[in-house]
């Protein structure tokens, strides 16, 4: 309030003077004025994805790109791939420490944290992409993720989604659950400890060490994306059994974090062109794994690999351990509960409905060629 | 060139004047240096559709709230629904002509002017929400489009999708392909040509003339969208038999149009906070349905209306149907084939891969409850 009266006073004083000097002064201050009324801000942001995965650290780029040309250059994100400036499995620590303003990720890397972490992202037969996203914003996902990671200093964002993943790659077929039974598999955390049930033994291994320790024999599956991605790693040259449906993730969804400081002190101008930058990277991941993984398929199974679904046995005990898992934890974690309870409802109303419209074309169109 | 040279030689000598008044002066300057950087833009933006629907219009709304959000209130959007200033079907006269500036409608309803339009919005038996964005954003969608509405003098943006939406509201239970035989069908253009193969008779009327046509018996059947704007509309007072799936609207597409020249006006930054502010307006729109139409659903069929499925029966013939019109209008129309060569490609795919992940898990998971 007392500088701008100064700002005030002071510029009624010094207007005799613009007014001699004309429109050329005000027009040559615009540079520096502008400055005055939007800052410029410089940010880094540290992804958990390597650069070799275009689609999903490609979202950073996305993001980047449209917050500069909205802001005509004056908020810019230097995006840093995982590795450069933090390991990718630590960018909410150095988000929530600071050590960095942003952050693209996915949420259930945290599961060691809170197990509630992994709504953000996906949960076993948990909601597909596009459920995902009206959990956000029409249900109460946004309203309850932003709870949690207050505690954690930070603010997230929607920020790309994979769509249903699939469900890896096998030195065997799987065809009971006896199958399961020792099979050391590279799996993340929350579906790890459901097919701990069912003895399998999870391994937690970084992208880049899952090829040699297939091809060494050290662990008998992998799981990684989709298509797309999963070329780019070349398991299919080691590994024949490529099984679908990635029940575990349906529809993960990947998240920009912001630390919390950092995002107050923005003007509003720039936490709008932030929402909105972050929405359209949001469509253009999941728009390139959609578009790009058709292709992918097809060169994957030029081979000798062969397409195989997990069958009904397998299927249903996998979901019973999920049940398990999530009654378990509901007791043991208030704050999983508590995002579990409104989460569940809305994924069962949402499985009923998509039965609906959405299936019963999917059902007949998928199989049909025009 | 000049006047900038000039305003260089101005401003250095007016630069002990600016040093006199200090910072000040420099920060009162800003509000108007901000609008000679960036021009105050104060467009109209004519909607489709009546604000009782608040999904499918409430997209512009939110278009609107994120323009000015980003812009500081600079660039600004007037909302008029359907007939406010010119009627809903002709918002694509209203951008051509300049009559205003941006408009929001589904592409679909200027199948009168060229069937190839419609591949923007949606084809029967054709591409599913995310289907069409990966296609809009990641195939050749965009670039094909913006093409043919470069000849309307229109440039167009996605502007949400409903998902695939329900078959409609029918009178008497369809079981054969007799039962379609004279059937007074309130359904849209493509549709209703692939439809008048099988004997129905398509009939075109706006929403607000569906209801009274139903109850007098004028019309037999009506389609509108799905369970959260059909529940508005009153059908299930008056007809029993709700239909799935609408094989005609799969991913039904909205559209943001632009006047080509308006377009052409704006500054770069503009530009880039009216993509994203459309991305976030897409994003919205599904996600809207997505969770509102469980519990229309649910209202809706708590009476004595019965959910039914097209059988076998109907959806081959409807296929077989659509099929023909593809091929007649590809010879007929090289604007159409051109397009249709391409999206035809990208459909196929699409539905080859959605059969295999996206499809195994919802086929298991939706039935499921948790």
């Amino acid at each position: 309030m007392e500088r701008r009266s100064f700002l005030k006073q002071t510029a009624a004083g010094a207007a005799a003077l613009v007014a001699a000097s004309g429109a050329a002064l005000a027009a040559d201050e615009a540079a520096k004025a502008i400055t005055a009324d939007l800052p410029t801000v410089s940010w880094r942001l540290t992804s958990s994805f390597p650069k070799s995965l275009d689609t999903i650290f490609g979202a950073s780029d996305v993001l980047a790109t449209a917050l500069a040309k909205i802001t005509g250059g004056k908020f810019t994100l230097k995006v840093f791939a995982a590795g450069e400036i933090v390991p990718g499995l630590q960018v909410l620590d150095a988000i929530q420490n600071g050590t960095v303003e942003a952050g693209h990720t996915a949420s259930y890397y945290y599961f060691g944290k809170n197990p509630a972490l992994a709504f953000d992202c996906a949960v076993p037969f948990g909601l597909t992409s596009r459920q995902q996203t009206a959990w956000m914003l029409h249900g109460n996902g946004m309203k309850l993720m932003r709870e949690l990671f207050a505690e954690y200093n930070v603010v997230n964002f929607m920020g790309g989604n994979t769509g249903v993943q699939m469900g890896g790659w096998f030195n065997k077929e799987i065809n009971t659950v006896k199958d399961l039974e020792g099979l050391k598999f590279r799996v993340g955390g929350f579906a790890g400890r459901v097919l701990s049930k069912l003895g399998v033994v999870p391994q937690q291994l970084p992208g880049g060490e899952i090829y040699p320790a297939l091809e060494k024999g050290t662990i008998d599956a992998a799981e990684w994306v989709g298509p797309y991605d999963d070329e780019k790693l070349g398991f299919a040259k080691i590994v024949k059994n490529y099984y679908t449906p990635g029940w575990w993730e349906a529809g993960p969804q990947m998240s920009f974090y912001v630390n919390k400081e950092q995002w107050e002190k923005l003007p509003d101008a720039y936490k709008a062109a932030w929402e909105a930058a972050c929405q359209q990277a949001h469509n253009d991941m999941q728009a390139k794994y959609d578009a790009n993984n058709p292709q992918a398929l097809a060169n994957l199974l030029q081979g000798d690999v062969k397409l195989r679904q997990f069958n009904d046995e397998i299927m249903e005990a996998c979901f019973k351990a999920t049940v398990e898992t999530y009654e378990e934890e509901s007791k043991a974690n208030p704050k999983f509960k508590k995002i579990y309870d409104d989460w569940k409802v809305f994924r069962n109303n949402q499985a009923q409905w998509f039965s609906v419209a959405e299936q019963s074309y999917a059902k007949f169109a998928f199989a049909k060629k025009l």
